[in-house]
């Protein structure tokens, strides 16, 4: 492709980009096709020969986008945002024409340059205290990675050396020696990372990758789901007790499940109790609120006080699309000791000055794209006020879908505070037995009446709620005269009715893909998550897909009422 | 930025990369700035209110582009080439547009079965073995990662774990029994990675990430720096003697230092007597050389013989930009195993029914970009034939440039064999030394006249060889009668001059940024590495790059006989 067939192509492909997105309400959020799909519309082998462009953007539009799901709808309102602006389109479009895989400054100076400024910037704009910034006196900055979950490996790994070098120096064991070896030897076999169970898989993922064990430490609803200090102090003592050495913890701000926000004022009482434990925050969804002062007020100066490291997503509700994880540390020396190794073909005047910052060690990879220049234009096409404006939006609009939940409270329970546009609800177990009730009365007629091939109604219904391999399995303490659940049975009875159904509620509106919410199971209880930080999603949105999920409520009760869930 | 806005803007923006493609040639390819050159020129905060496009774009060309490397320069013949392609940016175009952090199939089905086949078609292109397509009876398969740095961590945890698992089966220790854990803990702490000395850093850095232990072999430029069978076994006998658990081993095809490959053929006879050992072939570069069939004759069933995994990166010399760095395994459970967590928001019904590919268990992060788009572009667009002829032409133009080396080998010598396009020369020790001793006698000439408050010429030559920070420092031995360099002294000195002179020939080269070529250090010997994978470079571009070095040696050499150096 010659300079004039890339014009034509590139311009062919901003105008389809904008017919996208202009089209992206009226499609299916969800793609409507089976697994394997693209194996039959695709050749097995590469072409031998080249294709013209033409052909192969008009495969877009019948091969791919079908089988896309969209996260730019302002029907996708499943797991966390994921946002893509045209500002940040046009950093990956120079990105990709300056590529370089600037492991070193001497790289490409304004790819490392550039993101020590910007993410001063972002510190900046979410008022994280100064501790965070490159200019620090500590030592702090921050570093672009590609996702949460590098940026908890990567302060694992630095934690994990820090904790062993503090450890064996306060031992008095003298580096090269062969005792100071085995010590940390032995030492690494019994260190732990910690995070409440509330937080992200990744930081039991990182304990995986970097060798060490994980344990999570329970929370509960009637605390909102929040790790506080004293549940945190029970697990390291239980830690110290069982010879184990707890390294790191993650807090969360924003938990995945339910936005939960970890107790930091009462942690940081532990905070001294425990300097060797590296606290890594993880915000990579909520973090994007700190651009309101509200916020600020009430999180960044705790955020200094107590962590290590933090992390949120500028690529989830941020605008800046995938990948920008944003890592910010007060202290780089621990990264850098812990990752940096200095080979031959990798040495430099400039990196042997000192001057110069070689992001290669604040990372796993070596190489590291140019993002900076998406941040770069997202913050100053839309300046911090449209940043504000655009978090703003998505929280009012939140805001008007809990309040519709909570209108209908006669159907729907809240579980869990909403928090950062997030609302999780649940079918109310009364409604899922007195629906399930309904149906006994049906069948039982049906029964009596020598109609059906049905089971008995009573063993049927019992049986059911444990049959589905999808659905929650869960012996029920049946009451020895009746043959019926007992109270408390029947109290986890309709525990477990209510999430099955409210499992159903949610396949049967994925299926349908107007909307895509997401599913989960937390405290016991299955929720379905409702968040749209889509910079177009209004309110008219948020009451759309209330009045989608109020109609397959109503339909899959009215089912279960009909009893036919148990035909299916 | 309004679709109108982003129509102008992207439109503006590709007619600016054209122009940048065009005027690359005629720019230095490094950067004239100095450490901190854009601090000054962009505020220390964003802005608060929106700034127009327009205002963005004029920033690129007098902000950013100043402080780049052009890696995209035919004058660019440093490191390894990463290149960017016209079809490659259109794929990172449409992956922005439909941003989708795909970790599990459900979150974007085209994401993920595209880049099942086209890693298949790439498998294909290169002529791999079966066993490394998704479609094989062992169950293999090909994912992308960022880097060859994660696919090597990647498939270190992946190892690990097995190793681990293995050993604890083989001692008949029971899943989660005390026993079990106690010994896998001590196992863990002997665990240790191996590769040659010449093998790229992210191995080393790979065994830091995991926490295990990580040895390097020795090779020598006798046996062409290559990793042999003797050495290996003999390295594994050696780890096994200290107690030592040896898990992963990195082969490489085409070393960063000099493209050496190591003895794959030799190798395979010791796979069956370790078979617990993962080895894995680092090709990053060179993979790329395997779209031809002499390579693939040479290489593809010896790497399907004896590796569990395969990598190397579409990003360096096959036309898609950073980051496409393709990973090959032979069985992909031993990822999945290793890496696969399964928390509640991340079920559903499609990844339950195993019939979909979650990639996230087959890297570290969870998140994922929709890079299947560039590889499947660029393949097309170039189809096979125009890969192919791409390699072969920086094949020709790396032999014209050999050719021009052995033509003056009068000045230079090639260290190692020429390969894959990389020529590594050096100044001969025979003319490092004559310029010396040129400068030796213009010295003592002005000792004697009484001119200069030069120190005696004779201890000044001496001591300089070890005096630079940057430079090499040995110690000479020094015959006790004469004060001068005794026989086995001298070669060690014109070694060590030969090196600095080398080094010094490539800091001036570089710090003028017509050409930019990497010095580096291997088997004792400084190297200039030559190497252009660069699609419109030429054997002009060779011939131009080849009387730059030859012009700046002979100033390198006529400054050492007018003693300057000293003198600086």
């Amino acid at each position: 492709m010659d300079q004039e067939g890339f014009r034509k192509a590139a311009h062919a492909v901003v105008e389809h980009i904008i017919e996208y997105n202009s089209t992206l309400s009226d499609r299916p959020v969800l793609p409507k096709i089976q697994p394997g799909y693209l194996r039959d519309l695709i050749p097995s082998n590469a072409p031998e020969q080249p294709e013209p462009w033409p052909l192969i953007q008009a495969d877009i539009e019948s091969q791919i986008i079908p089988g896309l799901t969209h996260w730019q709808s302002p029907n996708f309102m499943a797991f966390f945002p994921a946002l893509v602006t045209y500002p940040s389109l046009l950093g990956e479009m120079y990105s990709a024409a300056f590529t370089a895989p600037a492991f070193n400054w001497l790289c490409s100076p304004a790819c490392t340059e550039l993101e020590t400024i910007v993410m001063d910037w972002v510190a900046k704009a979410l008022a994280l205290p100064d501790c965070f910034l490159s200019t620090s006196s500590g030592g702090g900055g921050g570093v672009i990675h590609g996702s949460a979950s590098e940026a908890i490996v990567t302060t694992m790994v630095a934690a994990r050396e820090r904790y062993l070098r503090v450890r064996a120096d306060a031992e008095g064991l003298r580096d090269g020696t062969m005792e100071r070896d085995d010590r940390i030897a032995f030492l690494r076999g019994r260190l732990v990372a910690l995070s409440s169970d509330q937080a992200h898989s990744s930081t039991q993922k990182g304990a995986l990758i970097t060798g060490t064990r994980y344990r999570s430490i329970s929370t509960c609803l009637s605390e909102d789901l929040s790790l506080t200090a004293p549940r945190l102090e029970e697990a390291l003592q239980q830690c110290h007790a069982d010879g184990l050495e707890p390294y790191y913890l993650t807090l969360t701000l924003g938990t995945t499940s339910t936005c939960a926000v970890d107790d930091f004022a009462s942690i940081a009482t532990l905070r001294s109790k425990y300097p060797n434990l590296w606290i890594h925050i993880d915000a990579a969804y909520a973090g994007a609120a700190l651009i309101l002062q509200e916020y600020q007020a009430q999180y960044s100066q705790d955020i200094g006080r107590i962590s290590d490291s933090f992390n949120f997503n500028m690529h989830k509700w941020l605008l800046v699309n995938f990948d920008a994880s944003c890592l910010f540390v007060q202290n780089r020396n621990h990264l850098t000791r812990a990752l940096s190794i200095n080979p031959s073909y990798l040495q430099n005047n400039f990196t042997e000055s000192g001057l110069v910052t070689d992001y290669r060690d604040w990372q796993i990879p070596l190489g590291r794209r140019f993002r900076a220049l998406k941040i770069w234009f997202v913050m100053r096409s839309y300046g911090i006020e449209g940043l504000r404006m655009h978090i703003e939006n998505s929280l009012r609009v939140g805001e008007t879908f809990t309040a519709m939940v909570v209108e209908r409270r006669d159907l729907f329970e809240i579980i869990a505070t909403p928090r950062f546009a997030l609302t999780c609800l649940r079918l109310r177990p009364g409604v899922a037995v007195a629906a399930r009730m309904k149906q006994r009365q049906v069948n039982e007629k049906m029964y009596m009446s020598g109609d059906a091939e049905l089971p008995h109604p009573r063993s049927a219904g019992i049986a059911s709620w444990g049959a589905s391999d999808t659905r929650e399995e869960q012996t029920i303490k049946v009451d020895a005269q009746s043959n019926l659940p007992g109270r408390e049975g029947q109290e986890q009875a309709s525990e477990t009715l209510a999430n099955n159904l409210t499992k159903d509620i949610a396949d049967l509106i994925n299926s349908r893909g107007e909307i895509f919410i997401t599913p989960t199971t937390t405290a016991r209880k299955t929720l379905i998550r409702v968040v749209s930080g889509n910079p177009v999603a209004s309110k008219e949105h948020a009451r759309k897909a209330f009045d989608i999920i109020v109609r397959t409520t109503e339909e899959v009760l009215d089912k279960c009422r009909q009893g036919e869930d148990l035909r299916n």
